[in-house]
């Protein structure tokens, strides 16, 4: 394909060039400096022509729609935020593991709803029909059930795949990664649920976002709602996804959606709007437990009732500060039985990574970028995939790092520090000629004692050049050869930052490296 | 689909249970416990055969063909490979880049030759068409020739696909890790080639999977000697196939292909026959470059005065130990322009895991475990990217990771020593009743102090389960509280492998874990 699209460019380019050519060659004699310089701007443009148009429909350069890739900067970044959050998730002594990147269909079937359509289908080649992971969490709840465990504590952090409609400024990918804390196991109430809180604060706190809430709800407290306020048992999950609108839109326009498209009667809708305006702490799970309309639900009693102790756990943990029960939180996924939350970062400075979406908001939300985390209690999803229908409960919280990047590298732009893309702690040197051999060896002796040591792949490099390669990539240290120093049995250790020069000796050297630039 | 699949296979099992079940029901009342045992033993026989043929065409919980889940002792011997490669890559001053897991499907077109037919592609839905990546040097060229990158040492570690016939037990699958160091840019001869393979000698050293040797030989030499035998210009390629096979068949077999299937002549072959049969260092490189009939290929004299140089800074590196100039060497992957590579294990002890493939073979050759490193120089592949066809010079190395785990994996099973999943230090428990609120108290200084801990998730935990837990996962401490460790401020510390316990004022108590458990 590459091959004959370059034969048909290049043929349309030999085409144009021999008419400019032939023309040319005709006045060669007669042709100025001028002339050339004009017909060979002429030949250029042309070829950019080509290249531009035609040339464009035959063979492009790009990554997939929605989908990037990360340079070296981004890496560094993204190495980072990853080592943040695994430290955090080691802490808590999860173990990790890794699941394929595409699973057989059947195995996402009837896990997403209408999310569904979504889902990246491979090809027919024969054999087997595949689709790549739409999520972490169903695969590890194939994993469970496949493998029969019923306890565990587990991060998986990896890519996941959704055909949706890119809004890559805004963080939003095709191709994009998910970072997954999940507990699995029949346990005391609450006590999992609450770590996975805990987790959420110790991260968000550790990346150093500015500050952010994190909101829970329960998703029996919901349907306690729904009941008590007059929504019929079939409407409660389309109920369910308007008033997850409410962080997007104003409740009036929530209210319209339930009445005039989904039907709702108007007394209900206000009912609800009632509810869902409410926020606080255990005081108000302590309320509404009193609540002469809520306490009718069964459900939502339970619901209200581990809200609370949830809150005492909290408290031990010491992260209340930034926890909100909130009645108008309904995350979208189907498979979430118990409690449920979101992080939002609500840190005015970083408004602007997302805050289209969030016109008609009031003045206080406005200023949120949207979910960095979220998660919740899926109980019954494990049972889904097990022959004999055994649960096995489960509660997790996904980090979402894709927007989490986003900020990081708007903060790394606008702040003044360079960003290393390496860990280089010394550069081999030489101002003199003939010291390739020199250089080599001496960059072994530091491989070889575990420094990290570069040298530059020229025979004959200019000193400038190789102290300009250390001030690009942020190397400290400079060890510079001359005939002198081979005399002497000393390396010259110049400070790239100072411009300090002295004399070490050879032996002592990487020591000298190590102590320099130790990071104690 | 799932739901589907449960209701009929349950339907299914009612009608057997009902006619079993109705039989029971009629003699109730003169039922023995062991005629019920008997009943339900034919029952699950019977749910066992659903199961095991009519319910496996309906769903089966498995891994897509070719692939495997890692379980989180895998993934420990995977997270200990990689820090391995990645210390050694960053200690040679390598950044890292991603790129997505899909490409373009015409961007991967045409660099494959006949193992193109491997690729797997998506389900066209609209849109792109895509296929998963084949390797990591394509995108990697595709990257630099979009982004106009001329000079870049980086590396890149990934899951590639290919649809090939999967041979699990001796690490080979459809998706599986490639780790890629390469260096790109224009640089004096034979440096960057030589630090690759320093890198190879590094890592396979300290991975510590017993000897190896590392196969070097060139592209330009392999040419230069067809052309010098006689074989005509349009058979280099097929021939050079055929010589690849020499790891795997006798010379014997060899030579019968390319007589018989290639239609080589016979007095060809043994020309080649004897060339490939040459091993050495540089003094063989010196002796070719005198023969008379390697000397009348210029391809060939540049090849071999590449690889005298090569071997001139490898001894400087201090890796020709391991390192032979072998003219058997002939590597598959069209895009190699000049030096390549191939690293083998050479120790009998884990001939195990792929001594199927080596039937046939010599008795030295018998030991190896098959190709374990890989590389070479692509001078062209670049080029083929870039709208006018500027060439980037590149080299590099491929780390063929599975066969690696394979063989950590084979060893960690047979060692005695266990393998850890969790780093956790401490675990927090009680040997009382009603601590809970004061175990998530301590937990909490904890993991706000940095320490890796845990607590059960239980109220009233037995004391036994918890220390069962430390010894089952290698925690190595326990912290006790109890009413009188409260009320003294103290906490008991326990040692698991001793099972030594002294009281710690609750203040010190995370400086004596760190104490305790720095791995200085």
């Amino acid at each position: 394909m590459l091959g004959m699209f370059c034969v048909r460019v290049c043929s349309g380019l030999v085409g144009f060039r021999m008419a400019t050519c032939v023309r040319t060659l005709h006045s060669l004699s007669g042709i100025t400096v001028a002339q050339i310089d004009e017909e060979v701007a002429k030949l250029l443009e042309l070829k950019a022509r080509l290249g531009g148009d035609d040339g464009k429909h035959q063979f492009v350069l790009k990554t997939a729609k929605g989908t990037r890739d990360y340079n070296p900067k981004q890496m560094a970044i993204r190495e980072k935020v990853f080592n943040t959050i695994i430290s955090c998730f080691k802490r808590h002594g999860a173990e990790t593991i890794d699941t394929p990147v595409f699973e057989l269909k059947e195995t996402l079937t009837g896990k997403y709803g209408e999310d569904s359509k979504l889902i990246y289908d491979l090809k027919d080649q024969g054999g087997e029909l595949l689709s790549l992971r739409y999520d972490l969490t169903v695969p590890f709840a194939r994993y469970l059930a496949m493998n029969k465990i019923t306890n565990i504590k587990r991060y998986h952090i990896a890519k996941v795949y959704r055909r949706d409609n890119p809004a890559m400024t805004r963080g939003r990918y095709r191709e994009f990664y998910q970072c997954d804390f999940d507990i699995a196991g029949q346990y005391d109430a609450m006590i999992p649920d609450a770590e996975c809180l805990k987790i959420v604060h110790e991260i968000l706190s550790e990346l150093d976002l500015g500050d952010f809430r994190i909101k829970v709800n329960d998703r029996r407290i919901l349907d306690g709602m729904f009941a008590v306020c007059g929504v019929p048992d079939d409407k409660f999950r389309t109920i369910c996804s308007t008033v997850d609108k409410l962080d997007k839109m104003p409740w009036e326009d929530v209210k319209k959606e339930m009445v005039n498209e989904k039907g709702l009667s108007e007394e209900a809708a206000d009912q609800i709007g009632e509810y869902v305006s409410m926020q606080g702490g255990m005081d108000l799970a302590e309320r509404l437990l009193q609540d002469h309309k809520m306490s009718q639900s069964k459900q939502a009693c339970a619901g209200l009732s581990d809200i609370k102790l949830l809150f005492s756990f909290l408290q031990l943990f010491q992260v209340t500060d930034k926890v909100v029960f909130d009645l108008s939180l309904a995350r979208g996924l189907d498979y979430y039985t118990g409690i449920i939350y979101e992080a939002v970062l609500t840190q005015a400075g970083v408004a602007a990574v997302s805050n289209e979406a969030q016109n008609g908001a009031n003045a206080e939300e406005s200023v949120s970028v949207g979910s960095v985390a979220g998660g919740g209690r899926y109980d019954g999803l494990v049972g889904m995939f097990d022959p004999k229908g055994r649960k096995v409960p489960c509660v997790g919280v996904s980090i979402g790092i894709e927007r989490i990047f986003s900020i990081m590298e708007q903060k790394a732009e606008a702040s003044a520090e360079k960003v290393r893309t390496t860990e280089v702690q010394v550069m081999v040197a030489s101002a003199q000629k003939n010291l390739l051999e020199e250089r080599l060896r001496l960059v072994t002796e530091l491989w070889n004692a575990g420094i990290k040591a570069e040298v530059m792949y020229k025979k004959n490099p200019k000193l400038l050049s190789q102290l300009q390669h250390c001030e690009e990539s942020g190397i400290p240290l400079v060890a510079i050869l001359g005939e002198q120093e081979l005399k002497d049995g000393v390396v010259k250790l110049r400070v790239v930052a100072t411009r300090e020069e002295i004399d070490i000796a050879r032996t002592d050297l990487t020591s000298e490296i190590r102590r320099r630039t130790s990071e104690a």
